[in-house]
């Protein structure tokens, strides 16, 4: 195989994009980036029909499909892309694994751990198959360099996490634009399962997974919808480092803070542009054992010998779409070549059960576990989905 | 009266720094800050016979006094400043206002708020008498510019608050300077009864105090002490606004980085000295029920017509000391001229109050409410004043 045919799920603002950028046709958003190398456009399919007319306008060359399960079993394909609503994305993807058809899922994995667990236990079951998620922000340079620095423990071991990711604004048109859109029985969330899933994935990726979650949850904050859009979390790594993590959807200022402080430094990303990475000259503990406050005030102002830390700064302006065409690329190499992923699908179940835990700890009001208790989350989510009154509870 | 004569009880080193700003003189930390117009030094007193020394040497010409009481019945003063072990502010601000005598304390205000209420139930038997509270921070521009901001609701309501105040790095030696310091029963707690008292009240005089604190506490975190040093919490105010506040002992890098976010904007403060105020050009709700997704991302991008922002940067460079000098003289101010003071003694408690809930929660492992069980707090403090065996419980 010289070149992954790719079957995408969903053609709507995101699949209509994948589209494009696997074609170089405009598409439905306008947005070209550069082809994948490794990657091809084989099928594409949507359940609405009006999304399979304008296809056929856009992209007349390419087989169209109502159903996913034909397309899977159409012989175009090897691959799949599941652009659907998030509960959707585990069962297309045990169903393409068991017809033997490589799947690349959308974030976030699943909306609830129990579901992807079973997902990420089929998928074990087919050892031959790449699965992988796009992550694709796990492409940003700044990201990767700084997770390199974590797991080589050159700053030591990291002693706090803050993340304040507020540059997700939404308004009221985007929630009210489908009706699944921010409910808990068709989207299974808010902020969480839809925009932050990002930042959940990099923040454990780069930090590791906390052992306590406590979060003050608010839903509904200055917009009308019933799900989650404002969230302030603590986590506890159970080795007295701390973290907190902030995300909402109201602020069009929006800040993009991430920092982490360690035994012997601290990187401060701003914007996921621009990361400054400080080396203290002597490790803190030294410091603390030799040094005076006095000593260290003086370094501060520039005076005494010597300086407290070094400073780097690396930039990264990569725009969106590249970072998307990156992770097609990564996973069609792991198909054709056999190299490793940068993002393996298997991976997908962190993000979901910080993003599990955040609720969680919002619904009973007090601090959880992680990891979280499968069954309780999925009971405490189905109370809120038999409230909702939209739709069916999950399984 | 043209000056207060001021008695300062307590001449370690902050009472020795202020004898210094008093009179001119270098004093114990060679720190000279210039003198306030309407106070002068009227009497010194420590319990140190040491501390006598050194003071009958560097200040011969003022009176000196073993024993507080007797320093305030000796006619020499009007008022006092008590640069004292945190316990003690209340007693002695009873006790001299009960003979008449102006009180500047320092902050904290008091270890717990039982004793705090008691002191200002007190001091508003007293309303001839001046009750100021060495707040100096309250007179950095920066933060007062902010108040005025904030109370005037030009930017709305408060919708979430972010402070991370880590520039508080003390090492092991400054710990062990004294017996007293960094003990539940000798000093009532750590970083958030010594060092962030300043931020807790900005915090709480700037964006109010909130109704419900969780917080996630460590104690002796990479220091060998009994109390908290890193502490991260999680407020409520009530109003679908929430706040997180960091701290901690450890990081000689030191952020000090304090948003405040709005309905109309949103205020970052970095490192005390430079704050920017981001005025959007539409309110939020305007913009939510106006403008797309894509409108806001191309005025981000500099694309599209007009801006999403106003942006003002303020700075203030105010050197430690002046700001004690400015505390003092308007305190010596509001004695002389009846001026209303900046920072009112009976305010203290808020902070307290605010340190007070966070520990608890951190202690039960669960929410707060405010205002705290004082009754409560108290036996949870004494509780750990008798596990560590070094000083008397509290009544």
């Amino acid at each position: 195989m010289k070149k992954v045919r790719v079957g995408l799920i969903g053609i709507g603002a995101q699949g209509g994009a994948y589209a494009a950028f696997l074609t170089g046709k405009p598409g439905f958003g306008g947005i070209i980036a550069e082809k994948p190398e490794h990657m091809e456009l084989g099928a594409l399919c949507d359940i609405d029909s009006e999304v399979e007319k304008k296809c056929a306008k856009e992209f007349p060359e390419v087989a169209f499909y109502g159903d996913y399960k034909e397309m899977i079993e159409s012989g175009k394909i090897d691959a799949i892309i599941t652009t659907v609503p998030h509960y959707l994305h585990t069962e297309m993807a045990i169903y393409a694994l068991s017809k033997g058809i490589h799947v690349l899922g959308e974030k976030p994995a699943g909306v609830y751990t129990k579901q992807v667990k079973e997902m990420n236990d089929y998928a074990d079951t087919k050892p031959d198959l790449v699965f992988g998620i796009m992550f694709n922000q796990r492409t940003n340079k700044l990201y990767q360099k700084i997770k390199e620095i974590v797991d080589s423990k050159e700053l030591g071991e990291i002693r706090r996490t803050n993340w304040i990711i507020n540059s997700w604004w939404r308004p009221q048109t985007y929630y009210d634009q489908s009706s699944w859109r921010a409910t808990w029985g068709g989207e299974g969330g808010g902020v969480l399962v839809n925009q932050a899933p990002h930042q959940l994935d990099l923040w454990q990726w780069i930090c590791g997974m906390p052992k306590k979650v406590y979060a003050n949850v608010k839903y509904g904050s200055h917009r009308d919808i019933g799900v989650e859009n404002d969230v302030t979390a603590v986590v506890d790594y159970g080795n007295c480092a701390t973290g907190t993590f902030v995300t909402c959807t109201h602020d069009p200022i929006g800040t993009d803070r991430f920092e982490i402080d360690f035994d012997n430094g601290k990187i401060v990303v701003e914007d996921s542009k621009k990361a400054t990475i400080y080396r203290l000259t002597k490790s803190e503990k030294e410091m603390n054992e030799t040094m005076s406050m006095m000593d260290v005030a003086m370094l501060v102002q520039g005076r005494g010998e010597g300086k407290l830390f070094d400073e780097e700064v690396i930039e990264n302006t990569d725009g969106w779409g590249v970072q998307h065409v990156t992770v097609m690329e990564d996973f069609a190499k792991a198909i054709v070549h056999g190299t490793p992923l940068l993002a393996p699908g298997s991976e997908g179940i962190k993000g979901v059960e910080l993003a599990n835990a955040i609720l969680l700890s919002g619904w009973l009001g007090k601090e959880v576990e992680i990891p979280v208790d499968q069954e309780l989350y999925l009971d405490e989510l189905n109370k809120r989905i038999e409230e909702e009154g939209k739709f069916p509870t999950r399984g």
